[in-house]
């Protein structure tokens, strides 16, 4: 699916509106999920719950607006900058290491502004709108959206991971002064990008689930979870090796290509997680971060990247071994103790981009047939994640058939309780079935004047497109098992 | 149950903590939901999501972050503002309104910026922190909070409702142009409250629940969704009537009390939903706003008030008919066609309080008793409502006690996925019943050395403290029957 593609086949079938506000004329980096889309969202996010909950991870919800002082000790409010050049003659802005990276093929992210300018000045470096000179100064651009909170400064979080550390003493009076333990969130997250871009893969405001295991450094090899999936295979591509490698977990922790064993289990954890929601395996990679490419509190880092059709390999959940730079900096900061049994415990973190997950899931689901000389296009989702699991239509508008229809829909809703089923009665059967396809509804049913007679009705498979008669009482069972996919 | 109480209680059990960030000293109007906590948010958001969809409403999520221009729309920019008197000696500010009326017992909320001045000059009000006199103006301090995006003003949503007016083109299309219809959105919302107070009733950062009925406004008395409901009663406190009157809606809308059936049906389902989660009847009340107590755009509104031991009656879900005041003037202010059928639609509201209920149903449950000469705390939560379902413990750490347990806790998590199950091994089962009749789990499960050769458990209910032996087998079964109330 093409990038113009999905934006406009995400906006047609209510998945995502934007830029928003739209009536408004929209603003960069703003998206809304729609109608069906917020059912998918929900879907996605809820996979996460389940999976981490079974893993023994429990959730909490903190403020998203946060004081300066949290910022200072995370090092955002200084290292969490964008470092512009600004036009002379236009005003227009850039950003330094994209630039020089694009004009002169070199990495520029670890310049400092000194090593900027001296690039711009030697290989004479141009506005690329207007072609003026720039302005002899770097300008450090926050990413951190500033609010206030009464009259004091104040940041909109840019990440849920920090706020996650915060209340770690209240975590540790909860698990009972014992370690290792396991918390994420599920929540809002803001960064000012100077260019959002690509729909909803690089927002202004967007979605993370981060989950975060508490665990003291010298155990992270020792992680007694691990035994269990030792055998489990991964497609690494480690620095060292520098090429894909399918590798079983212990042969990962032989080679030392994964820093420890709590990291490991974090990364097949990620891997089961993309896995549930139905993203191929082939589609699936794990890439190691090179030291440069760390963040500052990084000590390993295996980004879950899946590939997509516009955009090539991207990163959808990042697996980090913090080490205890989080803790330690918090506690130096706030004067609290931040550490059990003596030491500062270190973290291990999964962070996953929900509307990232979101887009991959429908740019792989995806399918455009040729049926009958048509095109259907039809998102091959796994019946469980789908939006909507079943529809229900009345054949006609008359002769009892939308009430029985309604009954139907009313005890299939109450008999799935954390499933959709939706009722539809407008239009041919035939436009009904391809709206159900675009949204990847995996089963249709369909109440006719048979119905009334003989207590069945018709279900229609979304893949195969086939029909076949089932009771009306048969119906949990049928669905259930179909469902359970 | 007293307020500093509520506040220890909810922090020594992990429901809320804060003011937070805890470590850094806390800042007012922030809390956090902790791990028991966030299980009983959720089953509120939930209920919430459940009983709206099954009442054809769909769900959405807009971003937080909105342009000036949206608030400028909707009046926010104007009148969603404090005024301010300064104290010229002391700096020290007092909203202007309540401290009038505090001192001088007088209605003071429609007051213009010259009446204010002119009652502190008559009246010789002074400052009440150091009597020294306030200076000769008032301030106008909005309650949204300001931020950027890009370089541009915008502001973080005091309300959901206002986004979710916005994509009415979308929903349009979506309904396939037909009215009425339903939407609603569960999310944050931010309020720079001068004072915010009472721990969760008055935040700066809080969690809305919020429905929006599309309909014409000659469709609001032929809404034939009130059919069903017509006999069924409402605790009513109109204003014609002055005091409270038990009416059935057939009742209420013969007296004229509530302006139209539409609004009369929104009121009865917002009552659904609080006894769904279990806030008992004879808590619950409806009162009608004064014209004078009216938000600029409402038509007529009834909030749904619980009562609590600390602070009265409070307001918990606005039930509203805000005319088409909303998408009028989104259509003016932005230029675009907000009209179907050539009429601009009017919107009926029901606006929840997701903290407040939160903190009403803790309130509410908590019972205090003497057992044994022991004082025994315990929430009695309705079993489904709960933050834990049920919680399975060995007897003891040995003799494969804890491998069975945790053999049934994972097979009890499997067979009930939208409930919460707990382990818990840690400290004498006195302990552990403890713990749970805090937090309010219904069941507790004991595993002992007869449910080794016998195949059976202890079920000890929370409410009775009666324990019974349940086969392992049949475990599913019962707790089905006790976690369906």
């Amino acid at each position: 699916m093409k990038d113009e593609d999905f934006a406009s086949f995400a906006k047609k079938n209510h998945f995502i509106w934007g830029p928003e506000p739209e009536i408004y004329g929209g603003s960069a980096g703003l998206y809304s999920y729609g109608l069906n889309g917020k059912l998918l969202k929900n879907k996605i996010e809820n996979r996460f719950r389940e999976i981490f909950i079974l893993n023994d991870f429990w959730e909490i919800e903190t403020p998203l607006i946060t004081p300066e002082a949290v910022w200072n000790a995370s090092g955002h409010l200084e290292k969490f900058v964008d470092k512009i050049l600004v036009c002379s003659k236009c005003n227009s802005m850039v950003r330094a290491d994209n630039f020089i990276e694009k004009q002169l093929k070199i990495d520029a992210s670890s310049f400092t502004d000194k090593k900027i300018l001296e690039t711009v000045t030697k290989k004479n470096l141009k506005c690329p709108r207007c072609n003026g000179r720039f302005l002899e100064e770097v300008r450090h651009f926050n990413l951190m959206m500033k609010t206030n909170l009464g009259f004091e400064d104040a940041y909109i979080r840019p990440e849920t991971a920090t706020t996650t550390y915060l209340p770690f003493k209240n975590f540790y009076d909860f698990f009972r002064k014992k370690l290792p333990f396991g918390v994420f969130q599920i929540g809002k997250a803001f960064r000012n990008e100077v260019s959002p871009r690509q729909n909803i893969l690089r927002m202004r405001e967007f979605t993370q689930a981060e989950a975060q295991l508490f665990i003291f450094e010298n155990e992270k090899n020792k992680f007694s979870k691990i035994k269990n999936i030792l055998e489990e295979s991964l497609p690494l591509i480690p620095v060292k090796a520098r090429k894909k490698r399918n590798a079983t977990i212990k042969q990962a922790l032989k080679e030392k290509w994964i820093l420890n064993k709590a990291l490991a289990w974090a990364i097949w954890l990620s891997y089961e997680y993309a896995l549930s929601l139905g993203i191929p395996k082939n589609r699936i990679r794990f890439r190691q971060h090179a030291k440069e490419e760390m963040a500052h509190y990084a000590e390993d880092a295996w980004d879950l990247e899946v590939r997509t059709e516009n955009y090539g390999w991207i990163e959808v959940i990042g697996n980090h071994d913090r080490g205890n730079f989080d803790l330690k900096q918090h506690g130096k900061f706030s004067g609290q103790n931040m550490s059990a049994e003596g030491k500062v415990p270190g973290i291990v973190e999964i962070a996953a981009g929900i509307d990232r997950l979101f887009f991959c899931l429908i740019e792989n689901s995806y399918v455009s047939e040729n049926v009958n000389g048509r095109k259907r296009a039809v998102l091959k989702f796994k019946p469980k994640v789908a939006p909507i699991q079943a529809a229900v239509f009345p054949l006609q508008l008359k002769d009892k058939l939308p009430e029985l229809a309604r009954k139907i829909y009313l005890d299939l809703k109450n008999f799935f309780p954390g499933f959709t089923i939706i009722y539809d009665e407008a239009g041919s059967i035939g436009k009904r079935y391809r709206r159900m396809d675009e949204v990847g509804t995996p089963f249709c049913i369909t109440i006719d004047y048979d119905s009334l007679k003989d207590k069945d009705v018709t279900i229609r498979d979304r893949d195969s497109m086939k029909q076949k008669r089932v009771k009306i009482i048969d119906l949990p069972a049928v669905l259930s098992v179909g469902l359970s996919k």
